[in-house]
């Protein structure tokens, strides 16, 4: 008998409660069972927590897996349904998309039940998870960057959910809260959980290696987020980063990306929240092909801040290399 | 008519001269043009400077680049010879392994005129540039893993070879210099080279991102030990690690690896160069098939200092995850 996705177990039973999500299987493979956990303190906030949406980005399921012990002690109301790993078989392989099927998770929301496995995974999601939960954060980081501690979010067209949106990914306290004009976000979970008039956040946990020094400051991050929900009592504390408590919220748009000017080795000049003016080196292309060519300087266009540089490596023509900001008019 | 591997122009000449590296063409893909570039001022020490050996270590293409500009002035005696992208391949892919073969370049050493596409670089690297040399610096990163810019030999039967290589490692000054045991040598460039006398050092210029600061760092090493050899004037500096100048020379032997008791997900809980007692968390192993799983505490079993410790991400059964060390012994 083939099996529809379904959660295994009693999410609704107060108290601490573990089991899995099973995402029904298909003709490409098995049923996949993810592990949840259900913390039910009764009436209050719903807050749904996921990580590992991209394979090749940990921070956010260990950040969960830290939450889970904590939250257990500390949370004194309401209800947080945690999925420390969205896509099982993409972090196992350490890869953004899944390695069955080459879809990147987070373009296929809502999913299809019957589709192939990473649409069946965005399925279970949105049908059997996202109801009970009216915040949700998504975590993830940026291995290829050099990105800073953040939460983040898209424009959002209806201005009371963006107000709403925006207070939430200001309450990590991290050291910037970047508001991002995207050029590709069909098929995005933010897009779908908005729709739905609900708060979506999406912390960038770091970029690079994931070190301990960069959990510690996304844990607290999320914490504060926690607080704020008022699913957790105490108090927020800023992290520091590059031995400073920074804090900023900015935006970048669609016309504040930098992108190669040809294929080569891209040199990241700057660093993450710099302030640059107009005219200072962001970064060096450097062409592969011969040491003859020389190499090019990409530019600053106008006075901004470094929200994010792309780390050291081999870029095709017109890949985005940095994204520039400015402080967000409120 | 099928040419065979040769240099493309005269790397004689006196001044500096650039063009390629040819790889002969093979059954498996058309000839590959590295760019190579030679700065000869006469008499003096030989260098062979090469990068890209693995594709995801892009810190060591970008500091060749930028050495490039800076010999061209400060070089006053000698050869140096660079190649910043030894495998183009496998550096356009972001790959540590070649992508039309998936050999490891850094164990098909001293290759085959007559192999697949890999075999044939180390062939053309062995027998065209290798005899110009008696000095090699191969500058490898770890993109995985969390490791400070470190300046690494392998233990040396020879005491008098190894004696002279350390010594050359330490004029890096980077924050560490790693004599490193190693299990699985056949077919490293550096056996090769040390098997002909020559004095072979592997700088680790850093882990995860490659950014501006950890660039500058690595940079500056380079930058001392060709002080050190005499080819260029000047002071050496000990570039700053973390706000300190910090330098110290340790040993890590294949007992000092600790491996994931299991799979999982494995969460760093030290950093870097930390010193850690007897029974220091090392890291976390959480298994991912269930949350009632309780997650591994792996401890540091003895006093030692941390050499390097992997980046949070999925690992397999016996994979390692942090390399412990202790001073060397003089």
């Amino acid at each position: 008998m083939s099996e529809t996705s379904h959660i295994a177990f009693d999410v609704d039973k107060l108290g601490t409660s573990k089991g899995h999500l099973v995402v029904a299987k298909g003709t490409d493979c098995e049923a996949l069972s993810l592990p949840i956990i259900s913390i039910n303190r009764g009436a209050g906030p719903r807050l749904l927590i996921t990580g590992g949406c991209h394979g090749n980005e940990l921070e956010g399921p260990i950040v969960a897996r830290r939450l889970i012990e904590w939250l257990h002690e500390a949370q004194s109301c309401g209800r947080v349904i945690i999925v420390p790993v969205l896509n099982l078989p993409a972090v196992q392989a350490w890869s953004r998309t899944t390695p069955i099927d080459g879809l990147n998770l987070n373009r296929v929301f809502p999913g299809r039940a019957d589709g192939s496995v990473t649409e069946r995974i965005a399925d279970a999601v949105s049908r059997l998870l996202l109801p009970m939960a009216e915040t949700v954060f998504d975590l993830h980081s940026s291995p290829t960057w050099n990105f800073p501690p953040a939460s983040t979010t898209h424009p959002i067209a209806d201005a009371d959910l963006m107000r709403k949106t925006l207070r939430m990914a200001e309450a990590f306290k991290l050291p910037l809260t970047l508001v991002w004009e995207h050029g590709d976000t069909a098929g995005m979970f933010d897009t779908l959980v908005q729709r739905q008039g609900k708060v979506f956040v999406c912390p960038e946990l770091g970029g690079g290696a994931v070190s301990a020094d960069a959990l510690a400051i996304a844990e607290t991050g999320v914490r504060n987020a926690l607080i704020e929900l008022g699913l957790v009592e105490g108090t927020a504390e800023y992290p520091k980063f590059r031995q400073k408590e920074t804090s900023m919220t900015l935006e970048t748009l669609l016309s504040d990306q930098l992108k190669s000017p040809t294929r080569g080795i891209f040199e990241p000049r700057c660093s993450v929240l710099d302030q640059v003016k107009q005219g200072d080196s962001i970064g060096i292309l450097y062409p592969t092909d011969s040491l003859s060519a020389d190499p090019i300087d990409i530019r600053a266009p106008t006075t901004s801040i470094v929200c994010a540089v792309r780390s050291g490596r081999h870029v095709e023509f017109n890949e985005e290399v940095a994204y520039l900001g400015r402080p967000l008019n409120p």
